[in-house]
């Protein structure tokens, strides 16, 4: 991912340290800091769980010294009503953008209390908008960061993906279990003994429905066994 | 959304703090602690930006009581390894799962330390994994609540809506300007008098890679006539 998370004017070390910590979890490396706040950058540096993208973090005077090299600079914002000047784009939209992009991008965050300057905004091609409320559209910062991090690094073919579960049981172990149960149910005069057809597909379609893995068809053909055993005796 | 976020554990203040902001900024307003450190709890619920979320949250002795009025219940965990016994979805899968779900459905996140155990486990239908890197894959309790929500209320339908901009230039503007700037082309002597059909159209490409939006547009003319008017005096 050739991607530069660009911090401006950041004034809270455990933000610093937080977007570090994010970058980390979904493997960008590269940090840029603008003015950060310099008790606030030594603090989050020497901090215990300080990570190796802080410690190599560059540090800049300015947006345009930070971003000069990045071929797409993107501003993220809170705030939609003074944007008119940029493109605005929605996180889900935006982010799709930046994982497609072919040069290095420049995601730029601003300061916890005032956000990007108009100044700063100036240097980008468009800004995005995490879809918060709109009666609390402010992030945290080290929040902000995870959440538009993560959302570059989404994978949406995973949507389509099966869950990492256990082998469904098969259909021949859902038909022990269903005609199990059906026998047990008989003995403990829930049915008549010929059970009907339609009261079969029933406890059939039951049983389809608690999803059972292949182990835990086993233990179910267990209970049921052993409820048998205990009916008929 | 009938979302219960339920901190099992918790020791940080500054987490509980920043689990309660992100559930305001994605409009997710019902949170629950299991045995939360006292003294953590207390000085989250007493800093100046507390929210509401956080005065009206509710305390529980044991995960099984937190949960009992939930129709699916789902733990996060960063490892994958020992969750053999229950399903494990990626976040970008049962994200939407839980955001289709028709009953109450709790969020369970574990300690900062130890995440969910196994016996808190137990009460959850399935796991769920925030795809960070497996080298690092343990997030900050704050920023894992941040990342669970933004996909839940995540709106795939806006990938595909148009970016929120100005009202892109019409094709009278944009022929004006390939006219005007075709004009000055001329009279700089970059073209000659009479410009051939093939170097039209390479202007009105060039102009129509600007992608201009209508407010733009006007000060390309502008700038283009004074052009004009100096080249020609």
């Amino acid at each position: 991912m050739n991607l530069r998370v660009v911090l401006v004017s950041p004034r809270n070390p455990l933000n610093i340290g937080a977007a570090a910590r994010a970058m980390s979890n979904f493997g960008v490396f590269e940090l840029r800091l603008v003015n950060p706040y310099k008790v606030a950058y030594l603090e989050a540096k020497s901090a215990v769980k300080s990570s190796a993208i802080l410690t190599n973090a560059r540090e800049f005077d300015s947006v345009a010294e930070a971003v000069a090299d990045c071929a797409l600079i993107v501003g993220t914002t809170s705030i939609g009503n003074r944007l008119l000047e940029h493109p605005l784009r929605r996180l889900e939209t935006g982010g799709k953008i930046i994982a497609k992009a072919q040069g290095p991008v420049a995601l730029l965050f601003g300061s916890e209390k005032f956000g990007l300057a108009n100044e700063d905004m100036s240097y980008c091609h468009w800004l995005m908008r995490i879809p918060t409320r709109e009666e609390h559209g402010s992030m945290n910062l080290g929040q902000a960061v995870a959440v538009c991090l993560y959302e570059i690094v989404r994978n949406p073919a995973a949507v389509r993906t099966k869950p990492e579960a256990k082998r469904a049981a098969s259909a021949e172990e859902m038909e022990r279990v269903t005609a199990l149960l059906e026998e047990v149910l008989e003995h403990s005069g829930y049915v008549h003994a010929r059970v009907e057809g339609s009261t079969r597909m029933k406890i059939r379609r039951l049983v389809r429905r608690m999803e059972l893995n292949g182990h835990d068809a086993e233990v179910w053909l267990g209970m049921l066994r052993q409820i048998k055993w205990k009916l008929l005796n």
